[in-house]
């Protein structure tokens, strides 16, 4: 059954998350004069702190907090296992850093992806991002979508059921009418299993995300499987 | 100072919900060779019980429901105080007839206004409506927002304060770098009482709106009182 909802994870399937990061890190300490210090090295540690810090969200032992204040806390860890103390920089420049996650730039393919998948499909974010960061994405990057989900409309983290079901009644529709596109099995399992269909797309660097274990059977079992976004919208238009 | 954000109200500010139900009924009507009721009578009929059907919702008497519920109840008080029963007819007839809603058409100034506006600003509904609802009209009038802030998002109905104060949430913003863009007096003091920016929008037909009672110093007050949405962006590109 074609889907009537396409959601799209965006954080390593629609943009470089990592890549992007590194660029913002190697900017900022280029500015502060800070040498000695890798910034692919220094991202890596940033981005890879980000799935424990959500945990306590997701266990429930902590109350709903947003992506901006997570990053904001994992970005403070990571300076000072580099032996920099958040407090020796202006507040400013910090925020500034932070904010790099609202200009994550996309893959090569998704401008053009999501413009042509948008003309069939209602196509919405569906994200950890909170709705301020993927409202930022999109306007910086020239892509559109009809709306966003981010993690502060759910109220969840993925892989919760809520987050998925809850993006779902807010569209009126039953979980069979959409589709999840992903680069993360984690997320299309969870996807799945509440009765989502489901896209795999292939995104090298975002299988050596440090956040989440590589999976070698990442790309098996799902009801598409495209290297690109453009390749998913080449299959749909080849289904007619 | 210059807002960051606009939120549009969009039953009779951006689309002409009356005219554009009266059309809708007029279609049911021909559809079902029912003669004898005026369309326009009928529309108004049903439009002016919104109102009142939400206040329950607004006063925590009634949990929430979405207006695509509410206008379906609403609807079938219409048929029977003309003396219809909602069973004469298809449930896919009913059910058509009440998704006129997602059909609404845009004022002639909407698509451009609004087109020109989201370039400096983030620009997002902020409506009573239910987010598929508020999905489905843009598309299908090929306005393009940001997001979207349905009432089932915040799970409040206007003039309820939490609606916009939520809506500001979400974006990260203080309610002072927020506008909302409206043609209803009632929804712009309610968020001028936020700590929104206001932009009055003048629409003939919304004044005859029979849901809401008239106020002849509707555009007396606010920030910016603008004819259309195209002369708003005219008067904030002449601000510079």
């Amino acid at each position: 059954m074609r889907p009537k909802i396409l959601f799209f994870d965006i954080l390593g399937s629609v943009v470089d998350w990592r890549g992007s990061i590194a660029a913002e890190v190697a900017g900022f300490f280029a500015r502060h004069r800070i040498s000695g210090i890798d910034a692919v090295v220094f991202a890596d540690d940033w981005v890879g702190r980000y799935d424990d810090a959500i945990e306590p969200v997701r266990a429930g032992t902590r109350g709903f907090v947003t992506l901006d204040i997570v990053n904001r806390e994992t970005l403070e860890a990571s300076l000072a296992v580099h032996g920099l103390s958040a407090a020796a920089f202006p507040p400013d420049a910090l925020a500034d850093l932070n904010a790099g996650w609202r200009r994550l730039k996309p893959w090569p393919d998704a401008v053009e992806g999501i413009a042509r998948l948008k003309r069939d499909f209602i196509a919405a974010p569906l994200s950890d991002g909170n709705t301020r960061l993927l409202v930022d994405i999109p306007r910086l990057s020239g892509i559109t979508f009809d709306t966003i989900f981010g993690a502060d409309v759910t109220r969840g983290y993925k892989p919760m059921p809520e987050v998925y079901r809850g993006a779902c009644a807010l569209l009126g529709v039953a979980p069979a009418e959409a589709m999840l596109v992903a680069a993360h099995a984690y997320d299309l399992a969870a996807a799945r299993a509440c009765g989502l269909a489901t896209a795999y797309i292939a995104r090298d660097r975002a299988a050596a995300d440090p956040s989440k274990a590589p999976d070698p059977d990442a790309a098996k079992g799902w009801d598409m499987v495209a290297d690109s976004l453009t390749d998913l919208a080449d299959q749909f238009a080849r289904q007619g």
